[in-house]
């Protein structure tokens, strides 16, 4: 089965191959986007982390070059035989069967980083040549209509857990929407809770469980729902830095996937809560802020992501009040508070 | 929406609420039984790991005793409003939930133990109240036609990523089955390798993945398509102790539900593998047996559950060969070798 997607990939593997090929017969290095810390810069225009100018080069002339070079390419043809075949097979697989190849890797480390290396070589997220994390993504539920591999799902109709996110979510189409927002929860348990009150009906939402920091799948469909069917997003998580950091990635991308920034992140995502401020107003069970939760305040407070009044007002507060709190946390009220009042009141704030 | 299930819950909550009643008129102690690992035994008639008969005494003339069957109470009130109300909540929430409560918790820590108190105090799982776990259950691909809350679900037709287990399992009705057994395995990685390789179709099997040590849920589901459908049950899992004790608690049940083992333990459970035996044969990519992996295997070995031949020769074995292997590592002679050859001999040689 060819789609436009696999020729795009077979087209940039070949592409690689050449240049890489042009590199062995002149004696020149490959430059790749160079994908360490000092390279990855925020860029406030867009609001995404990207990855900057600065190349490294793989020699040929150089054991290490040719080694890393020859490792690529392994890579790359086992990429377009997955791509050929229409299979996938996950990061794991890739260094169990490197086993059998010419080049060998030292850990699962190594290989990894190769494959992080033909992404950046090639433009292409490793999803696109069938390269698959182990990891499970999460789970949409509300009125939308997909079609994967052939087979219609609606994310109503597929059990109360949900539509589960499939890895490969670029072959994911969307038939057919009702909801008018997207809302993203960081833990299952408020997913749930969500999809029990009937929050897709009663505020017209998409609900996505996150499961903690999203995955790369996750905050790709989050991307696709915002652009191509014009949703806003909406993310709600726990009233803590690593709550508020899954937001902030899933606005604005991760340093990891920086590469891929721009194909992740989504710009127009807004913060919902817990706040600060809902924490003292809505008087919510907290817990003290402990050492690493007070390290990681200090740490936003000097990421350029953070630097605006809202983020800076609420982080101040935050470590001022000395304590954090859960989502779950409004169940102190009842189990339907969070939909019947919180949300709504909330939504309408920022609409 | 009254079901013979929710009926028997509400009936053993009131069987309960009279029990407490008569203590607190007569003065008198309520007995439940022990789950400290001094009363679980392994029963070897029934292949499980059950409680014994020793009880521990809920005084209501004592400080301690008292508060206890007061937040007993309260969980159980809250309990019969889920039921009646056809809802759930999870743990977490049920601890914040008890701050509105006249008695409170510490922590969350306590109050789940308070839940385990109701369920042993009632004979019931917490899922029959309404009670769940944060976690997701697992997945489960093939031929399975159930119905959940009124909808028909397929577990081929509902991605790729399969049907959902949710967590309360015995809410699923079985409509119809195709698949003439069970494969259970330890990693989602290896899941989605069955799923693509149609091992569902080529060994007439219904995959279950376990997203390693399984939850609760999924031994439930395990079990019931075990003794409802007559399917066979396989488990295949790492070549490792803690792969092959994935294995031991669904055949045998764990320490920490024993309480409920006999709801969740399956007996008729076969391993699979790997085995160290299959290390050595298949030649596998091995990494070297740690510290944590050796006190492990003989912590096994004093372990009841393992006291037969099979077990020991393996446990020996593996510690005799001081190495260990994934499942995935098959892929070291081809990514389909473990649905094309290495599951039809193994599942040959045991049928």
């Amino acid at each position: 089965m060819r789609t436009v997607m696999s020729d795009r990939a077979l087209n940039r593997l070949r592409r690689l191959a050449r240049k890489v090929l042009e590199c062995l017969e002149d004696g020149k290095p490959l430059r790749i986007p160079k994908r360490t810390t000092s390279n990855i810069e925020y860029d406030p225009d867009s609001g995404i982390y990207k990855v900057g100018d600065a190349k490294l080069e793989r020699r040929p002339d150089t054991l290490k070059g040719s080694k890393k070079l020859a490792q690529m390419m392994c890579v790359a043809a086992f990429a377009k035989e997955l791509v050929e075949r229409n299979r996938s097979a996950t990061l794991r697989e890739i260094y169990y069967t490197s086993e059998g190849w010419d080049v060998s890797f030292k850990d699962q480390r190594e290989s990894d980083a190769i494959i992080e290396d033909l992404e950046a070589a090639t433009g292409l997220k490793r999803e696109e040549f069938g390269i698959w994390p182990e990891e499970d993504g999460a789970a949409v539920y509300g009125d939308l209509l997909v079609r994967e591999d052939g087979v219609e799902i609606h994310a109503e109709r597929a059990g109360i857990s949900g539509y589960n996110i499939p890895p490969n979510v670029d072959a994911v189409e969307f038939l057919d929407c009702g909801a008018e927002r997207v809302i993203a929860v960081e833990t299952m348990g408020m997913y749930r809770r969500l999809v029990q009150e009937r929050a897709h009906e009663k505020l017209d939402a998409l609900i996505i469980g996150l499961k903690g920091q999203a995955a790369r799948a996750t905050r790709r469909l989050i991307k696709r729902l915002n652009e191509e069917l014009d949703l806003p997003v909406y993310v709600f998580t726990d009233g803590d830095p690593y709550g508020w950091h899954i937001y902030m990635v899933i606005k604005s991308g991760s340093a990891k996937a920086a590469h891929l920034n721009e194909e992740l992140a989504c710009p127009d995502a807004v913060f919902l809560g817990v706040t600060a401020t809902d924490i003292v107003e809505y008087d919510l069970p907290t817990e003290p802020l402990k050492e690493a939760d007070l390290k990681r305040i200090d740490e936003l407070l000097k990421d350029p992501r953070y630097d605006d009044p809202f983020w800076r007002r609420e982080l101040h507060k935050l470590k001022k009040i000395g304590r954090k709190a859960e989502q779950q946390a409004f169940a102190k009220y009842s189990l339907d508070y969070v939909v019947e009042e919180y949300l709504p009141r909330k939504l309408e704030e920022l609409e």
